[in-house]
């Protein structure tokens, strides 16, 4: 199986398709650029949610949900988000089929007209915001940490599996504050949580800063992200973290009385991620083999494959191995084991590299005498013999390890392909050969980061938080500048 | 706050209105017919699906994702299913907004119209078993047992919070299966989870039962439910599981080999519940002072209300009750101390009755030298004062025993209120005058079904499965029948 797929070396687009496919993550669906998220797929998303939902109750968030669709007027409340955001939507209009009397099937009741059409969500500020009016009135009231994991649907022309989708499942945070400083705060805090999930859960090492205005949510003062590298050069945005200012306060007439008794606006953020970080984590440490997958988010994290000719074989290794299967539960290890007798342990053995399972043990009749068992890698395919005594401990420390490993391989990959251009041939050079990120001296200006798009394709991914200053110019203007931003080819 | 709550005596359907409202479980939204689930009902809601959830998976089932769009021809491939279906739905007609040049906002833009209308999914089998044609194709692809927690669209005109909602959130398994036996042993296993779940977490009795073919599923062979009696004498359906036979396999052409190499078509299953048991929840248990909730259920098991004066007197009690919170919370109890300054403790015993918590504890300064506590339940609301030494086991048993408390009141209330009828004019008096589970004699017809409804609003709930077998005649036609089936008014 695993040998059908596409090499990253030859089409690395067409390696990310086979994957995701081959691997039962996903797949098209038949509503064009809708996709079905398989159960294998679905189960890493699972564990992704709990995480994350952990991660927002955490820092005191609550869950909460709010309708679907929004009534068409809602889009034009706020000036920059209507631009950005009802355009490209899907848009209910009616209500109700009836039976086509003469050409039989169904067809759309023409006197079911909705008065005003619905969109479906595409975000929920408006409809969130719409709410808020008439729960906020004090500052009692105030902060209002809400979350909610939803559907939304944005009507992509060109669609990629988990990349981009005409639907896809996201989470996302609306919080409202008293002042613009507690609202910056949290902005940042929620940058701060997807940047640990990343980092600790999926083993993406991320970069976090601040978009330019052409890159920024539509509606927002300002757009924070994280950025990580793919394997082949080009950067993915993997969450982002708004600052809407009084934006959405001022569009539905949100007002707080203060501790002083003054009216004044609220202040607000949102934030999301989305079954787009389902794309990063393959593209992140998959390879020609199949899936990498970091333990923490392994749907398996450890596979059993008993090696035998006879049924007495697998018997014996059976009862040898049902002692083995407890004691990693109750590790909290999740743990298969494949006796199924119709795929010989070779299939297996593919099957399980293409799913990207973390450590796969293999034991047949001479382990059994031995007392050993063969364990295997997936990350670095390496494999050992080890006594089976002892191996529970073994397993554990080495789930913890790989999960370390897949983090500074990837962390490797970024510090190689990171690198600075000082001048226009050699910023085009870079990102034309090489790829990767590129830190360069910009004039600040949306005129040029166009042009520098237009020429190379390359985007200002984000002006990182944690960044040098010095003094430089612009590699496209040659005009002063203060500090270094952060180019790549984008997803 | 609690007294503004409408009593059920005066107008049982006001009050359950009030209820969810003013115990911030839900709202309506803007959009007709959408509710805002709030923050405390999704709270409530989340718990249900986290044991529904394990549940599922314990039998075998594991979670996947299809898309919220159906194409409107799939619609007419399953004759029945189309009749009740695909009329009141939510139909997506076109993908684009633009600018309205000459009145400002926004319009459709009637470039953008699809090819093929889509529908909001209102169920999901049509987009499945279109899906599952490709997954399936030997005997060995079988079973496929599959979950998806979703939201759905059925275009209600009359709406009311949770119980009938035009958008609302569920989860519906979709199972294929290689005979009808297993089939329809996984659709009767599926009705005993949600049975289970209802008495066992929910602590509502059921009656598990099969629906005559005037209340089936559309496209089911065979629909079988649980029923559930709300405090003002009428029926809740609280959960369908469907065999489908081979009705949508045939629709959508699914087939399998068999182990003799025999091509056949697969066998299916679908069942679902919804946020309606939220309303089951609300409704069963609750009474004039607000919600009941069962301590498996509650988002808060045990409030701590400290009774002071003094911030020093607040500050001793805080300093105790911390212990009394860790040690709640090592046994898995979710407690809140609430020692908001800007709020009485007369309010909050108000306001906690109203949410349903099912322990609140009471300390003033007289208990900080006594060593006592005062605990008042919830379900009964009494109260007493015991030491606060040891109080951590007491509580741990009296949630259990809240538990059960209120499980067997609902199953007291529900003998009391079911009831026989062996003529018509005995019937039509029971119906009109007590309400309530009727069990009568019934001649099997749908014709006689609709006459009764016609003129009683009753309809047959269910035949329950667990049934007594007795010769009898018709209460309306006075033909032979075998066994009572169960009426009551439904919601």
């Amino acid at each position: 199986m695993a040998k059908e797929l596409t090499q990253r070396s030859e089409n690395y687009s067409q390696w990310y398709q086979d994957l995701v496919i081959k691997a039962d993550l996903a797949e098209n669906s038949a509503v064009r650029g809708c996709m079905v998220i398989k159960p294998y797929g679905y189960a890493i998303w699972e564990k992704m949610q709990a995480e994350l939902d952990r991660m927002f109750k955490e820092t005191g968030h609550q869950n909460a949900y709010f309708p679907l669709f929004i009534p068409k007027s809602f889009f034009s409340r706020e000036a920059d988000h209507v631009e950005g955001f009802a355009k490209e939507c899907a848009v209910v209009t009616h209500y109700r089929l009836k039976n086509d009397e003469q050409n039989g099937g169904i067809v759309v009741d023409p006197d079911a007209k909705l008065e005003e059409e619905l969109i479906i969500r595409p975000t929920s500020e408006t409809i969130i915001w719409n709410t808020y009016r008439n729960w906020i009135h004090s500052h009692r009231d105030l902060p209002l940490l809400i979350n909610q994991w939803a559907n939304v649907v944005r009507w992509e022309m060109r669609t990629r599996l988990f990349l981009r989708t005409a639907e896809f499942l996201w989470q996302e945070g609306h919080t409202a504050h008293a002042t613009r400083e507690e609202a910056i705060e949290e902005t940042i805090k929620m940058l701060g949580v997807y940047s640990d999930f990343a980092e600790n859960f999926m083993a993406i090492p991320v970069i976090k800063g601040v978009k330019t205005e052409n890159e920024r949510f539509a509606g927002a003062v300002d757009t924070y992200s994280i950025e990580a590298l793919m394997q082949d050069g080009k950067a993915l945005q993997s969450g982002t973290s708004h600052f809407l200012g009084q934006n959405f306060a001022k569009a539905f007439d949100v007002k707080f009385t203060g501790k002083e008794g003054r009216e004044e606006y609220v202040w607000s953020t949102s934030w999301g991620v989305s079954t787009r970080l389902m794309g990063a984590l393959v593209m992140a440490h998959s390879d020609d083999n199949g899936l990498v997958l970091p333990p923490k988010l392994a749907p398996i994290q450890v596979v059993i494959v008993p090696i035998y000719k006879k049924t007495e074989q697998l018997e014996k290794i059976s009862e040898r191995v049902s002692s083995l299967v407890s004691d990693l539960k109750a590790k909290g290890i999740s743990v298969k084991f494949d006796d199924n007798d119709n795929k010989k342990p070779g299939w297996k053995f593919a099957e399980y590299e293409l799913k990207g399972v973390p450590v796969r043990l293999a034991i047949g009749p001479r382990d059994i005498e031995n007392g050993t068992v063969e364990i295997s890698r997936r990350d670095t395919l390496q494999k050992e013999i080890i006594p089976i005594d002892g191996c529970v401990e073994y397993i554990e420390n080495l789930l913890t390890e790989i999960q370390k490993g897949i983090y500074r391989k990837a962390l490797d990959f970024r510090t190689e392909n990171t690198r600075s251009a000082d001048s226009w041939d050699e910023f085009k050079d870079l990102i034309q050969n090489k790829g990767g990120f590129v830190l360069a001296h910009w004039d600040g200006t949306s005129e040029t980061e166009n042009k520098i798009k237009e020429e190379t394709k390359a985007t200002i991914r984000c002006i990182p938080l944690v960044n040098i200053q010095e003094q430089g110019k612009c590699i496209y203007t040659g005009k002063p500048s203060k500090q270094r931003v952060l180019f790549a080819v984008a997803y």
